[in-house]
């Protein structure tokens, strides 16, 4: 291919958010990539710089409804949809429905819509029927060093949830090994205010979240059966796992503590050289020597994931970090990768920022 | 007691670290406390004021060296010995030395020294032998709720680690009634940065800090042998944990999530409602009910320590939340509170301090 | 006065945002004040310790609908009005309606509804028409280093916005003396995000503000006439200043950093000496010493104004610091404090709280 | 110039600081740089990556003395210096007097050393004297926007402070068309803590500058007399300004807040005009319109700065805001476009990242 050439045109739906914006963010510094769309319900016909003016100086494509998409031929290559579960499904299905036929659009979706395979598991965990369980079907699950073959022949991608970015990409490759106990895996993750959008709640406000931490999400967080799934699919058995997310105040980051059971074939060490093995040609995986531990900080608006194991002297018991920036690898960073590996370009296009530190 | 009129004269060496000024603001609300001895080598001379000038406009004595509390008759109630371990042991046995038989001082100790009883054990954690070790014997371990009648009777108490405050209070109530099992305690611990003390490391720097979290403290963080220690003790069988402690972005708090199992005898509601009635008359002790989130900023400036006992749906799997202000419950809070105990005075003299917030 | 039985039966209207809850703190520890009645219009029924876990463990009234303030006879002697203005008029007129020929009831409102004493500006500041024109005649504006005698004698005092507690507590001195040139102030202010209260926008979103500060309300922020009819008063000639004010990311604490020019009079030792002669008997505000940079956590949580005066080495230029807790000094405690003057208590009851540093 | 081939090899003093750091991250993101030598005293022979964990995974050189500097042949296109002041002017000296004869070597000093040009004055506010004073007179004061002809044909850039840069860049085109009265010049100035450096010193920790903010730097901040230079040399007359820093708890970022008196020619629309105009073509000055409040978290991580101007209603007054990120435009962003300027490449060359928000 020749790519100097190469424009990709997008579509961002749901750009307002902080998803959205990190989409447009990223997008704005890849080298192929030329925004045509964005939308934005409660913005229409506004700049996207009036919301977001770190956005001031470049030229950008005003807000629009998400209806304008189809009123005309904008010719797009992708769609990156960042809308709410259930909104997402619908606009989705009308975009395979009236704009397929016409132009070759791959949908790269950000949403929990196309992550659940199962229907019924869908419904039960998101309290509403899904209705566009063919998609559902079609869709492959984005998680890109995993998935990469199935990624790149597929129209429609939904990306992993942030939680399930950062707590899969080591976890799959332990147990495609039998590495570990797959009935005892306890994930004590903490992520950052932004993993909760820009919502208006009480309970994202600043002088509730400044100065203090705390659990949430229990019974069953969301993004646990999106996790188990995963896993399961692993190993050919239902895996379940205790997650436990705790909220930070810090803007972007996730760390996942991952408390884990060796099996008979493992080793702290063995653990390490698996990890090493398995990612190092992964230019965004970052598994730690021994001893180091990562912090937030490390991979603040950058598309890394890094990966720190550690045992305790005297027995079998593994304790990994795994750490990303919620908004990058956990969402926006990880949905442009995905587009790169369908358009056969450096899978680092883009994305090769170096994190921000302080 | 005519309480009334009563006076206790304390001296705080080390006034001029995090735990040393927690217990100046402590005691300047108690009742009954004179302060009439401030310690800092560093400070010699200076009015404490121009270190925290949170203090200012209050009448205090000025900083002086350690030295100068030998060479004086104070005629002081209580020493509170805010000084780094291994310095702690050695002014604590001159102490014992040189005013015991004239006085009748209590020592009310916040190092690490005496809160390890086996000699060898604090060797090998600490690095340096131990040079009063009849003391070290005859100290109390000051974890209020648990040990008050040791306590009451005591003249040398060796007040709780931050973290094993937060972490036994909830265990030690569960081993003592068999809740739980013994050999499969992992905890996931979340610090702010008082922690650490007033330390100069580019470590403690806003900078290296803010908007950041990270995990630290393994192989074998120094307060783990220590939360071993006291649940060895109550079951009469060695325990072994795994604890992971992290950095997070907060002056004052720590969460403990502790994932335990069950045992035969119980499931979350014997659990929760043996936390309740233990518990029940201990004021500074709010076991929540069923479904509530704790935060850090819930109990900050407080001497509270708040408790929660969630459980997963299907299994035996047990996760209890426990978060204290590391300054107050974790360090000086209880340090007073153990000195009320003493003094047999409300056990909440100066202590009844509502959390700020937000 | 026989202190030692008073009970000060009081109710807080509003309880459920941060004034609020900052009133109910400080009344807690107040030792001669009973809560009677708590109001929330939006959380009605509810127990405040829901919205606001700090509480839980003490004993308070539900959460109650302001209505039925009118249909109870709770024989209150104050109530503290935490409500929007606009809506705090209509239930203050009505109280005094209602309530009053019956009980003899003191109205402390912390909106700013009162302070206004000029209609026409009123209506023109916050674009509605006064509805309790004659109460707006009648309240005394309670900045209570200043007014003291006018209110104690008051039956419904207007407690002064943050930062014109801020401002005004080292200005009017200056006027009055005629030490500064009343036509050349500009105040530069920064506040902490609790100043915009518990509002649901994006602009108090964590994310928005973490990390972050900015300029605000140009080109006429509402506290700017009530610094100017306060100023204006005290020397009998409209006075015009020039106010900007800034967003930080903390929550608690306001900054006024103020620029003026020395008038004929005076020299920064004659200003420095004024101040500290002024406010030499009052026990929260603190005059500092020549060189003394005060910090907002030098006050967080405490009744207390620290002034400093700095002068530039050759010219007459005077810049003045002045510090508070916006919640406190800038709103629940000075209404405390007003509370303790009318009631002729020590004016610290319930207010002597150190500062929570770190 | 054929700039595809090009290659300029740079090597960094003082990397292990918060400036070096972000020089080197700005460094790996430009397309015609290569780093050849990395120096810091501190860390010599360890890998950037150890000190600075989000460099993972770049190859970069290891640390070095400087002196190495001088003992091999590096062929360096640039040195950037980002050492303290005085020890800057030895090292840059000996940098002119070793290797510049068998190289043209540019230097870009990021200290204090050769911003100001009378060596009286130099000593007077350092406290030193200076050693090189012949590069004094040599070094050109790098405000790129401002001097880019000067700079261009430069060997020593003297990169200006972060204060200065935010101050000037709005003031000095004002003052060249006699906008503003040059004698009432009032600057309120707020900053991150980033600017404080990697210092270590207990004002610099997390827990004494979160939720805190306070003034400093008076009576005489060393910016000052390096903004006053600046000035006086653009109208010819000795300018003296007010300037008060405060630090506020974020990493990154400066407001000036300046307060101005139009001049008889003036308005703020001659004003906005001016300055609109001016800076059209400087792609990192963005003149804001009308009531637009710039935040530091616009200009997050970029080489921005942002200008707004407001005024009072009815009077003469004007206020400007200025927002740089001090560590880029403030810093080492500036170092770099003035190395664009000199090797005639865009001006934005590694330069065009988009701010991290949130």
């Amino acid at each position: 291919m020749n790519n100097k050439n190469l424009r990709i045109k997008i579509g961002i739906l749901g750009a307002s958010g902080y998803t959205g914006s990190e989409l447009v963010r990223l997008a704005i510094l890849h080298p192929f990539i030329e925004i045509v769309f964005l939308s934005s319900e409660r913005y229409v016909g506004r700049s996207i710089d009036e919301i977001f003016p770190h956005f001031k100086g470049i030229k950008l494509p005003k807000l629009s409804l998400i209806d304008s998409l189809f009123d005309q031929d904008l010719n797009l290559d992708v769609v990156f949809c960042c809308l709410p579960h259930s909104t997402s499904q619908i606009i989705v299905k009308k975009i395979f429905e009236e704009l397929k036929f016409k132009q070759k659009i791959r949908v790269i979706d950000l949403s929990a819509d196309f992550r659940i395979s199962n229907t019924q598991s869908y419904e039960k965990i998101y309290g509403k029927k899904h209705t566009a369980t063919v998609l559902q079907q079609k869709a492959v699950y984005g998680l890109t060093e995993i998935y990469r073959n199935k990624i790149k022949k597929s129209e429609l991608i939904a990306c992993p949830g942030c939680y399930p970015t950062a707590i899969l990409l080591p976890l799959i490759p332990l147990l495609e090994d039998n590495l570990i106990d797959p009935n005892n895996i306890i994930i004590d993750a903490k992520s950052g205010v932004t993993g909760a959008g820009r919502t208006l709640s009480e309970s994202n406000l600043f002088s509730e979240i400044s100065e203090s931490m705390k659990p949430y999400g229990l019974p069953l967080h969301r993004h646990q059966p999106e996790i188990e799934q995963e896993l399961s699919n692993q190993i050919g058995n239902e895996v379940s796992i205790t997650f436990v997310p705790h909220l930070i105040p810090i803007n972007r980051g996730i760390i996942a503590s991952i408390y884990l059971n060796c099996s008979d074939l493992s080793s702290s060490k063995t653990i390490r050289d698996k990890l090493f093995n398995k990612f190092k040609n992964d230019e965004f995986i970052e598994v730690c020597n021994e001893g180091f531990f990562p912090s937030t900080a490390d991979v603040r608006g950058s598309n890394k994931c890094m990966i720190s194991v550690f045992n305790k002297n005297d027995d079998n018991k593994i304790i990994i970090f795994s750490v990303i920036d919620n908004l990058v690898k956990g969402a926006s960073g990880q949905a442009i990768q995905n587009m790169n590996l369908i358009f056969n370009i450096p899978e680092s296009s883009g994305l090769n920022n170096i994190s921000l530190f302080p």
